[in-house]
């Protein structure tokens, strides 16, 4: 039990049932104890931090008002859902929140039967709510009620608007709650958000609703049993005033709106006028990403996920890295900026994400040469490509695993056309606490497939600046780049760049007994486990097969000439993927070595830091020592 | 030459600046004489028909006011470009159009300068088109116009918003033309679609607008000069009348319209008068599908790619296929309804291809229970996820290439969580005509990374009816069935249901010399250059594997203790497929047949008959016989 003091009221909440039975009156300080509890979880447990302290009074208002777990509240991406998670009988637990075998990142049924559906990707909220508005009509349980929460920022997605699209002809009585907070993880952008603005901060509409609601309150016409035609002529006064063009209203999805997204009681009482009323309804609340923590509200793109932090202060805890290799991310934004300095084709271009992938240092120098296009996967590469076709060099920055959403763009609009986009796949690999929706495992494996790819992975920072500047010299065709989270392996990172033949490997260390293949960094760890069992008397080659596409052929007939043992070591899924490749030449050119291949078994992997991770699929420089034995 | 009397104006077109040199006056009959000329060529050489005849008017006027190709129009599916192919010096190849070696199906840069962008998958022109503005922006080429044409079909698909999202706020001059028709392939469905009904059939305001202009007429102020305020403030005055909300100028894109699609010299005079004015604009266009073949008009579905017809009586010409056997469509569509009546959790859901998939069968018996959504792979996918949640059992059928847009979705929204969704792909393989932006080749390789999924594909109609019935089980998970375009083996096609156990493949013949590993209905033509094999004396064991995942583990061992060579056959790209699983399998279990590999070769195979790929592919049976005694 935390302090008696502090959480009187938390301390009481096991499970939404017990926030129901408090007198609405309370939810402030209820309010105030999880935002509370949720700095104090945070500061000595990082996480997803101002995204949630945003989301503090929708939550307690939603579980309050809607009957959980009968009704379903879908998240769209649960970085919003820790105060979901505190209320569901989660808190005992919240010291375990992204840790090997703890809490789960993101909300997962798997979890809690109060998380509906599983919400690590942005947009998808909309459609998995109206599914289960389906469910329900088709098995009679027409007293559920079925809840989307989607922030502004998913909202630029396009399987969002598909899902509002479909909502709006479907029979159905979803209720979409729009958390706008100007903001995803960097600000949103884009015609949307703007839109959204301007629903919000129209002086002469609100003004005149104030004005409206005084008067009725005067005149004793505002009262309970009034209140659902009232906000329902509000709807139409503003219309009305207005001629303000709505979105959702032209697709007869009914609007309410814009409210203060951090009046607990009144959005309770709003939510409580409009759950029985049927069809699509969007109820737009305006929050405040950080609200309540001074440090997070003035900076939230730095407090999305600040690491340790001291909760007095408001300080971060930040670790000392003088004198470690740098970020492969650091590395990318500014090799970036050097490289379009040189050469004035280079544009950039990411969804969303110029924090994450470092592309805000482009931006910041060139603004006219980086975009950022919102939550828009699939777009950013189609973008690219239309840029590609009329001769510029786009570096389209996105997350591996969220670059399975533009898979179809990579084979539609640019590897059919040979376009020179590079496509920068950041975050390859397994990455750590934010669990299966992010590991970036099979990239390898889906885009193997692809005709007219080039597809590389840098064994440190200087093959990654090689590969940048290679991939953007003329006639190279659409070229993929992937490297992992986090840090590399060479400190002194700035070397000159170089050209690297495409297709082309390196052997690392000869060897007679055995060849080792690997590809991308994973080959830096691998070549510690070689050198331990060479110390033990073994002689074993090491090759950086470099490209996954094309394969090096000259190596790899070397390896199959030389050796009768290789091991693959890849930071992705075996099947289909690097190993498979190899499988396939050694096949196809009548080789017969033993392989065995290391690498992301076939499930989806769990959430735990990275070594962990590794540990766990037998990717660990100890397991690959092992391997390495076992084969010899 | 064709006809002169009926060609005398087109004749003369080899090229838009043709086009160009002609009075505005003679426009229509430009017009009248491509329709006639595409209702000659498509009477007898088949192809999309209905699309292209309504977009005559549109194209006319695009090449007559733009500068192509200096000016870029990129089209938005190419069903509705032969006009545009025609008027492009493609009009004396156009006997070839969709044949091998022939005019390419879409319009593809490969083929022609005139052809900006690739445009086989909907709802990509908008992002491509705002790359090019980017370009010319870029490079300093500010004259040019950039054209994006995307029918109201296209614009369901979320990648269609995000294009739009990102150009309402990035800086560009993008004319957007809507081709507005109301139909897809199928009707248009969704609330985008009764949007721009409302914006189409507003009364009071188009009563007001021409009283408005005959006003001006009258008065005199109505001349060239002033048109475009006129068109601005034209827009305006709606805006003032109606209150009607307008989604793209709620997102800062101008709006021009609606105006009569097949108007050629008013289309021609707006697009005059709007082609100058910066930032990003939309034109409404309303159109006819089928405009000028009264067929067409009145079945345009049907009408949308028709086979022969004779041009006259306007009767199409139908293949007598009593006796032969079923399309795998059908037997879909007929068995998705027998088991939806026997088991009411059965949903189906098809994104905007009911009649192409015969999903229409099921929703003309149970319109409640199959869902439509137009044209949205993701949000089909992710729509049925959340059915799946709550204890449904949909049906997503999506032809294989289009479900590349929804790859994310399917592990996002599907896999992790383990849901009962049958994702039906079908055009699995080489589909023929439509060429290398409609092949379903990719799918075994980038479905068989994805944990949790069961991949599974019939040797015939009796095995897609037993799969089908096998999917809706308790418990199965998600399943996926992959099926081709066209007709099965089996005329007899109406078995009773029977489960077939997860993951079993079966022998269908013995041998001892070789095992050949056949999956789908490849499996029935490789049967046939087995028996020729044998008949010369060899003896060859035939495996159909039936599920790519999980795989038969009794079978393969049984193969790989048993055979030194192995052949495995699969209408898919080898890279990464099918017998890339073979491969993986036996080194895992130290087995080492000779494994060959007949498939989809590392290319985007072009267009052309079904035969002719497969031969071009080393798929057909003659191939496979030679490969197989190459083998021996």
């Amino acid at each position: 039990m935390k302090n008696d003091q502090t959480y009187s009221l938390l301390n009481g909440i096991n499970c939404p049932g017990d926030l129901r039975k408090l007198n609405v009156d309370l939810l402030p300080e209820v309010c105030k104890e999880l935002r509370q509890d949720i700095i104090d979880e945070l500061s000595c447990n990082p996480g997803h931090f101002a995204a949630s302290l945003g989301a503090v009074e929708l939550t307690v208002a939603l579980h309050y008002v809607f009957n959980t777990p009968y009704d379903r509240i879908v998240w769209d991406v649960g970085h919003q859902a820790y105060a979901h998670k505190i209320l569901t009988g989660r808190r005992k637990a919240f010291s375990t929140n992204r840790k090997l075998n703890g809490l789960k990142p993101f909300p997962s049924p798997d979890e809690s039967e109060y998380d509906s559906f599983i919400c690590g990707h942005a947009s998808n909220s909309i459609s998995a709510a109206l599914g289960m508005c389906v469910a329900a009509e088709h098995k009679k349980e027409k007293d559920r009620h079925v809840v989307a929460v989607i922030g502004d920022g998913s909202m630029t997605g396009g399987l969002a608007f598909e899902g509002l699209n479909n909502a709006s002809s479907t029979p159905n009585n979803l209720l979409i709650v729009l958390n706008d907070n100007d903001m995803a993880i960097d600000r949103t952008v884009g015609g949307m958000k703007e839109y959204l603005l301007n629903l919000t901060t129209t002086n002469r509409y609100n003004r005149i609703r104030q004005k409206f609601a005084q008067l009725m309150l005067r005149w004793g016409i505002l009262n309970e049993t009034r209140k659902k035609s009232i906000i329902r002529f509000n709807n139409s006064l503003k219309a009305l005033l207005l001629q303000q063009p709505n979105i959702f209203e032209g697709m007869s999805i009914r609007y309410f709106g814009p409210f203060d997204g951090h009046d607990v009681k009144n959005i309770s009482r709003v939510l409580n006028d409009i759950k029985d009323m049927t069809g699509p309804k969007i109820l737009h609340l305006h929050t405040i990403k950080g609200k309540g923590f001074e440090p997070a509200e003035k900076s939230a793109t730095v407090w999305h996920a600040p690491g340790l932090f001291d909760k007095e202060t408001g300080e971060r805890i930040v670790t000392n890295t003088k004198g470690m290799p740098p970020l492969f991310q650091e590395v990318f934004g500014h090799t970036l900026l050097e490289l379009a300095k040189k050469n004035d084709k280079i544009i950039g271009v990411t969804p969303a994400m110029p924090t994450g992938c470092s592309m805000n240092i482009m931006m910041k120098e060139m603004p006219e040469r980086a975009f950022d296009v919102g939550i828009a996967e699939g777009h950013a590469v189609t973008f690219s490509g239309g840029m590609a076709q009329d001769g510029l060099v786009p570096f389209c920055n996105i997350y591996s695993s969220f670059m399975q959403r533009a898979f179809d763009n990579i084979i539609h609009d640019v590897a059919i056309q040979k376009q020179n986009v590079v496509l920068c796949l950041d975050r390859a690999g397994l990455v750590g606490e934010d669990g299966p929706t992010h590991h970036g495992a099979f990239d390898m494996a889906y885009l193997r497939c692809i005709p007219n790819l080039t597809i590389a992975s840098p064994y440190n920072e200087h093959e990654l600046r090689r590969l940048m500047y290679t991939a953007q010299l003329p006639d190279k065709g659409p070229f993929v780049i992937r490297y992992p989270r986090g840090r590399g392996s060479v400190v002194e990172w700035e070397c000159p760049f170089e050209e690297i033949p495409v297709g082309t490997g390196r052997k690392l260390r000869d060897g007679k007994d055995m060849a080792v293949i690997t590809i991308g960094p994973i080959g830096h760890l691998t070549s510690k486990a070689i050198v331990r069992a060479e110390a033990e008397g073994a002689s074993i080659a090491h090759y950086d097969l470099r490209f996954l596409k094309p394969l090096d052929k000259d190596l790899l007939h070397e390896v199959g000439q030389n050796f009768s043992k290789v091991i693959t070591v890849e930071d992705g899924v075996t099947e289909g993927g690097m190993g498979s490749a190899v499988l396939e030449f050694m096949s196809d050119n009548n080789y017969n070595p033993k392989i065995k291949r290391i690498g992301i078994p076939n499930i989806f992997v769990e959430h735990g830091n990275v070594k962990e991770l590794y540990k766990l699929c037998g990717m660990d420089e100890e397991s690959i020592y092992q391997t390495i034995k076992s084969q010899l």
